[in-house]
């Protein structure tokens, strides 16, 4: 098996966030930053669901690190509207990992937006270095398991 | 004088962001989500200087409500560091409108960040509307007055 | 059944709340801001289980304008941690309402903070006008049979 | 010169923040969380004022961990206003360290809100520890300066 014959694609992780009274702006709706936060806390789901939590990479020292976000926005989210936020793993080369996003109104599944987030993997002073070796696996043997339950 | 002739490029304001504590996370470093903020600074400070604030826009019944967003990030900023945000008018038709953004550390210019917002016009229900022609006219002007005044 | 005769601190509703790798700052914990819009969610919830969702309050022209925040810190939260938010209503006079907080570790039910918020109700101007009996009513009667539940 | 000689009240810093699109919240003001950043904004203004930064304090590995939060909201904050933070230092002890603020409209000086925090000094794995005695006599001289400045 090797990450190639892994179809990324499939390995779709949802969770769901009621809106917070706190992430609407004066327009009456979701501010659009709030979104890149949902972004966030899909991919640390799609980590730990695939079995390699975010909180285990920080505490050996690792971070992710973000250096590209791309975020189309499709409707608007309102305060007592809950997201379904589906995740899966984009890309993941040595130093890379990227990450999809698609975000739902779980009410009536109407497309909220779609995202993607880039990183690369930093230590704790903030310089580039390689993803461990485990932290690959780990997330490739995820994203194989999590492909094969859909 | 048409909207064509308008060097849009040209015409770039600056306002400068103290770096707060509260928009740090635990990599010690400002979280990613504040530089969509920091956008939305920017874009606020330009139709400010061109002449055409935000205020009067709302106040109209009209929100330039973000479409698309994208980001990339190049250098970690910090708490204590302040941030120069640099914003242009990238595009500007009827119904939409788009502003791009380069942030720089002010204590060595180095570049923190680029990316791009856009936007619709939507009404005070959300609906998608053209954006007034007078709004349209203040901008493009302010667009050529900023330009010419480099 | 008087309200007098209802013992508000029965009824207690509880939510639990996944911290967020965006409410830490570099500390390496969770922002004490962010403990305030835990605070939110906890009422929000708290109205919800009563029976008189905080979206029917704001959809019928009114709002719970905060005049008041008061928090006390005891242990510092984690990201990976999960805060369970026991919440309270504390008071209900016909002008005035108030809810008290006490935020738990789910992991070893350590105390984290405990606070209180105090609100006024305004119209969509944002006028102090009286809550609306019908709010009252149902505010009262669910405080009443969730205390009962317990 | 003793800290008790010293009128702490006479200290004011003020600093002013223009309000950001993204602190407003669908009730059309700024969200009440939003002003518990503000503090820490005017605490950080006075830190510095005083010749004390507090990069330099989280440099020589200590932190002034929030321990207090007292908010009273007086009348809101909007998109397009300045507030003015107006900060002192309430309190000095060995292990203890307290600020006061009031927040005013630019505009019209209309009093915002008033507020209290208090701190405890933790170092970096986040235990009590007393404030190293050359912060306290930095903070204290600054207090002086500032105050006798008026």
């Amino acid at each position: 098996m090797t990450l190639e014959s892994v179809d990324l694609k499939a390995a779709v992780v949802a969770v769901d966030v009621e809106i917070r009274f706190a992430e609407t702006d004066l327009m009456g709706v979701v501010h659009h930053a709030s979104y890149i936060v949902w972004f966030e806390i899909g991919r640390i789901a799609w980590m730990k669901a695939a079995g390699m939590p975010y909180t285990e990479i920080a505490g050996s020292g690792h971070h992710f690190a973000v250096t590209g976000i791309q975020a189309a926005y499709r409707a608007s989210a309102r305060f007592g509207d809950t997201v379904q936020i589906y995740t899966r793993l984009a890309k993941l080369r040595s130093r890379q990992i990227e990450f999809a996003y698609e975000l739902r109104n779980l009410a009536d599944n109407a497309l909220l937006a779609t995202g993607v987030s880039e990183h690369i993997c930093v230590d704790l002073e903030g310089r580039m270095t390689k993803i461990p070796q485990t932290v690959v696996d780990r997330l490739f043997a995820g994203a194989a398991l999590l492909g094969s339950r859909e």
